[in-house]
């Protein structure tokens, strides 16, 4: 089930072909993209995802999107969804033909079911496993060219460290620096919880800023919480109370496994944390 | 003047619209290319690019690429082009749909015109920057998930970088890494030449092998030039006696002008390693 609207603000077949083979998107992962999540037919953290959006446009120095366009885009595919369930919402953004300095950007909204996997994972937790991703300090700030912290098409490192993962038979990774700091996950924010406090690490070392983590966060903080945005170091992770990998559509899902070996027991502040993230949408 | 066949052997309408919105080329870079010159009717170094093709299928988990049958693709676009003068043809192969584990790869061959400032830089050489890749040394063997050295289509930084060139005044980049070795161009390998001995870096530290440059070192040798394949230094740019980017369809580029510092003149070694270049396919 797929539901396919461009900005234009034409509803179209998701399985019919809609763009040429020069589209930068393609040749050249030359766009960008979120990923939102829609439950009980509304759009969550639109507003920051519509802002990520922007700011990534601006990095890539993409023209700015209008952001109205896209709530209504946004409100399109949502209203013509003909399910009841919760869908992710993936906003696509590219800089359009290749060759055409007068290209208008190709840009579109696709509703698409949610993978039975991530339910699970949401419920059960998951195993992943810590990989190298090649990012030593400061670099994002001194070379921005290399748009890290920007959420670009080009993803091909996020999806290959995936099947790295699943080579090692996890289901997911947490990236780290060369400094053995934590960076982020390849599709997700990495938190961590030690008693009554949640932490991630800061988006200056070049990661994203998560829109779920930021979510999460200002539920935790209704709960009772401290909530810190610091640097945190893989050393970290086998001794807290919780590693958790944040996103739009797995929301909070708990880490159990990490590189191998069985993580302390985090179902507890797991169910806390989840519920205070629902909260913030009642 | 575009030409378009796909890997089933179906000549298409290059303007029309032929992929779908979660072909995963588009929606995750998650595939691969290879951009071939055409000169005179011949794809030159075909052999090698199938061979890269079928590198970087196999780093990216692709299944691997039918050669006879991208042979036979390059054949029909260079039979349909219908213009007399060389073309670029660019071959595509993606992971195919999105949600489908039984999903076919998206392959195709698209003939396209030389950009006229490609030409004319062959002619002319072009301003180049120096910029930092963020590679350390032995990341590239130590992390195959970065895929460092597969030409993927998640070229999103290599086109970041060359819009910080044109800001700063410059046509194209020369990648550098955080030890000061000289790694490679967004889109071509750094070819050097001191005295008669051309140098280029080797692809183990993290970058492509190129066709162009081996095709370069073949016509090098023949023509009594020593090549060296070896680390170098961007110290070492300044004082050679040509630097160079070579790729398929820029052939060999001199770079006149690097960081705004005006290079030691190379139109002497330029014009006679061409000349050997295109003496090759003689």
């Amino acid at each position: 089930m797929r539901v396919l609207a461009f900005l234009d603000g034409t509803l179209a077949d998701p399985d019919a072909a809609h763009i040429t083979v020069d589209d930068l998107g393609l040749l050249r992962g030359d766009g960008i993209f979120e990923t939102v999540l829609v439950a009980e037919r509304k759009p969550r953290e639109l507003g920051p995802h519509l802002d990520r959006l922007a700011r990534s446009a601006s990095m890539l120095d993409l023209p700015e999107p209008d952001g109205a366009a896209w709530e209504r885009l946004t409100r399109q595919v949502i209203d013509n969804w003909p399910g009841s369930g919760d869908f992710a919402l993936k906003l696509v953004y590219t800089r359009g033909r290749e060759g055409d300095p007068a290209a208008e950007p190709t840009g579109f909204a696709l509703g698409m079911e949610i993978d039975p996997k991530v339910l699970e994972a949401r419920e059960k937790g998951i195993a992943a496993v810590t990989l190298e991703r090649g990012i030593e300090p400061g670099l994002a700030e001194r070379a921005p060219w290399l748009l890290l912290g920007a959420k670009s098409l080009s993803y091909g490192i996020n999806m290959a460290a995936v099947r790295e993962a699943a080579r090692r038979g996890a289901a997911d990774v947490v990236f780290t620096a060369g400094d053995g700091s934590v960076l982020e996950g390849p599709t997700s924010t990495v938190l961590l919880a030690r008693g009554r406090t949640l932490y991630t690490p800061p988006p200056s070392i070049g990661i994203l800023p998560g829109t779920t983590q930021a979510a999460v966060f200002r539920g935790a903080e209704r709960a009772g919480w401290t909530t810190k945005i610091e640097p945190l170091r893989v050393t970290d992770l086998p001794a807290a109370d919780g590693v958790f990998l944040a996103s739009s559509v797995r929301k909070l899902t708990r880490v159990h496994t990490l590189d191998g070996a069985v993580l302390p027991d985090s179902t507890e502040p797991h169910a806390e944390l989840a519920e205070a993230y629902e909260q913030v949408y009642r």
